[in-house]
């Protein structure tokens, strides 16, 4: 029988028994079931819109059917809904940002060499190999290195070339490696990707090796997310059979179906990626390379690597790139400071600077960079997913429909901006940080995070969970429902933030400096384009700094894998400050606890620390 | 049908016009096809018992029965005989002979590392992979290396053990390469393989990686002779198509039942070998590692690779060990000299003595190597097959039923000796040396090499080839025929012997010094053993040097590969010497061609140089 999902209107063979979940997911619609297919999370609901279903269960008060707990029940004609917020459409992903100058100069990990070789003759007579290795040397590449298989291709490439050879060299790791081999001076180029492994999204940048330039972009949510919605959720589930593998095999699938995509958009060849520099965070990176993840979760939260200085190749890796293509992995600091983090050090060039510079890369977790040339330290903290609309009533990901501006002004009339200029279904969580900042200003909530029932206003009242603020009226929304902001949304806002302050809170005082000390702040992650600092700062999740001396950065994670593909000198430049960067365990002691009760009021308890505004 | 193959009495399954040479080959007998089956060498000689065979041809006077061109003609009881004299039968394999003290100490080049690291802390919190590598470090390992298999295994191993862990780990090349890890520290031994491969045999020596004692040795005829007696036809072959794959097989297999032989008989596992040390000819070599041969054949004469200073694994290489071993290999001099010579250096310590010191190993070709600590220098000439029994009448290789020692006593009594003490069916090398002596000896032939037709004796006669001496009755031989030794033999060893001469002449006027500087010389090869050096200075094989500076040291080959397995710095040594030894190309220039036609002479055209016997 075929089931017919709308809104794409995509038609699907299934038996009776089948799980509506795997239906759909083998229509190829990826829906959000952040859960696992648990039940528990509620993001799978559908609508039918004919037909009937076997239920295994409902979700929450609204009785939601959720696919990840319906079955097909009779071959009568099944027609679904996916509601549009459930889905993972298109969103913004960020590609292109704000840099600063590049100061490492084009020195790209991997090059074409070519080389013209002497004829052997009978008193000129070295073999085919000490021939090749000594032009190489007279080019600069001292310890090459050739395996086997190139070893057999040698006579036969250098006769056929007459002794003009083209060879591809990777100077990543301790030898100078011969990826290929080519007769003559083809003239063909040779690519890189710069691929960023976050928890939620991939992205997937395609160089031209030989100039630097960013040929195209690709991204798609991470494929693992059916797997569970946080690092900590995957790492459990990597420990169940097959779970490190499926893990593995659906990251696998998303960065090379970014990568089909690329080759075919630009015309392309498989073999002429020769290399790919990958960020994420230390779990990404172990799941990505199928080494076991459990450690980093128990304590004392030990990651199998962190810093790898050589490089796998493509075929290792398992990405559908060269099959001897160098693969690196930017170096992680801990188990919950990456590659992602180091690699936007890399890109910020913090330890390259004199200037004292707090870097924040704010997601699921938020990572904190502080440093210059002389120091870096870092740490992690537990934001929670409510900056990417998770846990949250009407929250949602910064995507099409949702609020990401919102303000009440002095007459308490509301303004929002949604993303894609259409009527919203929701809120991410630059607008929820508008959101609390604007309630807290106008007195709709007080330093707890309470609200003030004194207020007459028809927006603030009891619904089925408590106290709650209406956001937007029903007649606004695309869905017809109220979008609303609950007491316990505000209360997880408040402890996301405040992790993140006393994060900076903790590496300052580890230093012994004073917060006025800091010379710049750098926002970084798909997060951070869409926050008003302004917000940040009056609910205390940013220090209280003038608002010029913080910037957005955007997406350092891939921007530093970028960097690294195209200069040596960066390769070698982040592998040697992350080994020097110190990490601070922010579960060990009672400091950041301490820190972190301080800092549960709005803006602070300690109102002196929010003097400077 | 089944065919019956005599004298084995083995039934193999065959089809109308299935050719005998495969049929006998599937039964698995090795026959003696030095042509590789082209019809031309008239080894595979067969006798029809009963039943009828289709013939392509007949070979020589007596119309012999050819296997490779003999095809199964109906389905008639077939039955055929192997006569005894063309298997390759049991044979004298050289494996432990006369050697130099051992200056290297041992220092393998695999060992096993007990490690115990520290319990990680939420203090102590660094990452699995460091704390290997740091504690690699603290036992001396500067540049560990593990790769993503061995990463992946790594925090369950560490976990398991305890924190206390067994690292085996490869210093051969430019890293420290862990081969495998095993959690606690288990007491199992570990082991390498010492293995010679010559065109004509192959040895295989079992080490004790720990202790650095043989603990057993097994060899064959190397399964590439069906394809082709010498390098040249090999090399031929080669070219054909899946001519180099078919090569490439029939060795490993020839050491890989060697390998599983040991294994079996020693009850040890294929995962606890860890290491190969390979020698041989730079063909041998190339066509073990399938890398194209043919232009060690050609003009001018380049090898693919001479010097591989990098190991390669044992999965790569296609032997029956750790598929993570190291596998590395003897390096060559030029297309004639390789491993085999230099491993022979090694083991004989020329490079490190202060002695002038002529090493010559003699098989098919003859390698000649003058040098000391101060210098090396070397070449090859060939010598032809007929010290191995080849282009001779009634020559055999050195196995049961060859005549070894031949004398003519001044009274004109013969007197022999047969290997195996059985009634002889041949003569092999040094028996056809002691022949040409003893005829020259008692005046039976001149110094041409010619018959003197003036001496009257029943055993010089005239027969189907032209005249011919009677070395043996046949009422005294196996196979009840006169073994005999004719003119065109005799031409045959003059000319092998003037080419050994003529290239020591050779070396010794390049270097630009007199014969009677050299202070030694050493005989190596599988026929050194059997040879008399009084003979084989009574022809001018070898300068006439009183006895004592002459030296059997077996098969160098061999202790060379065992010593690099042993030693660290053996290894090392035989890399650096390689690379400075000279290689005199001897097609190149009329030089040698003057000395090989003054040597053609029975001792030489210049008695003076023969004065010194």
């Amino acid at each position: 029988m075929l089931i017919t999902i709308l809104p794409d209107n995509i038609q699907v063979e299934a038996r009776v028994g089948d799980r509506i979940l795997d239906v759909i997911s083998r229509a190829g619609i990826k829906i959000n079931a952040s859960c696992g297919g648990q039940g528990t999370c509620g993001r799978c609901a559908i609508e039918v819109i004919k037909g009937n279903l076997k239920k295994d269960s409902s979700f929450g008060n609204n009785k939601k059917i959720l696919a990840c707990k319906s079955y097909v029940n009779d071959e009568a004609e099944l027609v679904i809904n996916i509601p549009s917020r459930e889905r993972l459409s298109s969103h913004q992903i960020l590609f292109h940002s704000e840099n600063r100058d590049n100061i490492f100069t084009l020195n790209p990990i991997i090059k074409k060499i070519p080389l013209k070789l002497d004829h052997p003759t009978i008193t000129n007579n070295t073999d085919d190999y000490t021939r090749l290795v000594n032009e190489l040397k007279k080019a600069g590449y001292k310890n090459t290195y050739l395996n086997l298989e190139k070893l057999r291709e040698l006579p036969t490439i250098l006769r056929e070339g007459e002794w003009e050879v083209t060879a591809v060299i990777s100077e990543l790791g301790d030898r100078d490696e011969v990826l290929s081999l080519e007769p003559r001076h083809p003239n063909n180029p040779i690519f890189g990707l710069a691929i960023d492994i976050g928890t939620t999204t991939i992205k997937v940048n395609l160089i031209d090796l030989t100039s630097g330039l960013i040929l195209d972009s690709q991204g798609d949510y991470n494929g693992q997310q059916i797997y569970g919605d946080d690092v900590i959720s995957r790492i459990i589930y990597s420990t169940e059979k097959n779970g490190l593998k499926n893990l593995r095999n659906a990251v696998l699938e998303t960065i090379n179906e970014q990568i089909s995509i690329l080759i075919r958009r630009q015309g392309i060849k498989i073999k002429d990626i020769y290399a790919a520099a990958v960020a994420g965070n230390t779990t990404m990176i172990h799941l990505f390379l199928g080494i076991p993840a459990k450690h980093i979760r128990l304590e004392p939260y030990i990651p199998a690597v962190k810093i790898f200085p050589h490089t796998i190749s493509g075929k290792e890796a398992g990405l559908m790139i060269n099959n001897e293509a160098a693969v690196c992995l930017l170096p992680a600091v801990g188990s919950y400071v990456g590659g992602d983090i180091t690699s936007g050090v890399l890109a910020t060039q913090i330890s390259l600077r004199d200037k004292l510079t707090l870097f924040i890369d704010i997601g699921t977790n938020g990572e904190i960079v502080l440093g210059n040339s002389d120091f870096q330290i870092s740490c992690a903290c537990s934001a929670g997913p409510c900056f990417e609309g998770g846990s949250i009533k009407d929250g949602m990901r910064a995507m099409d429909g949702a609020i990401e501006k919102f303000d009440i002004d002095e007459n308490y009339k509301i303004t929002f901006e949604v993303i894609g200029n259409k009527k919203p279904v929701g809120i991410c969580g630059s607008g929820l940080i508008d959101a609390v900042s604007s309630l807290l200003k106008r007195g709709f909530i007080d330093r707890t995070g309470q609200f003030n029932l004194n207020l007459n206003d028809s927006r603030l009242r009891k619904g089925e969970d408590g106290y709650e603020f209406v956001l937007v009226w029903g007649k606004d929304t695309a869905h017809g429902q109220d979008i609303l902001i609950l007491e316990t949304d505000i209360k997880n806002i408040v402890r996301a933030k405040a992790a993140i302050f006393a994060g900076i809170r903790v590496l300052i005082k580890h230093m012994g400096i004073e917060l006025d000390m800091i010379d710049e702040i750098l926002i970084a992650g798909g997060f951070g384009n869409f926050l008003r600092f302004e917000s940040a700062v009056a609910i205390g999740m940013l220090p209280p700094f003038p608002i010029e001396k913080f910037h957005f950065v955007g997406n350092t994670s891939l921007q530093g894998a970028q960097t690294v593909l195209t200069s040596l000198d960066a390769w070698k430049e982040v592998l040697n400050f992350a080994k020097g960067m110190t990490y601070l365990e922010l579960s060990e002691g009672n400091e950041f606890m301490d820190e972190f009760i301080s800092a549960c009021f709005l803006p602070h308890t300690d109102l002196g620390l929010f003097n400077i505004v």
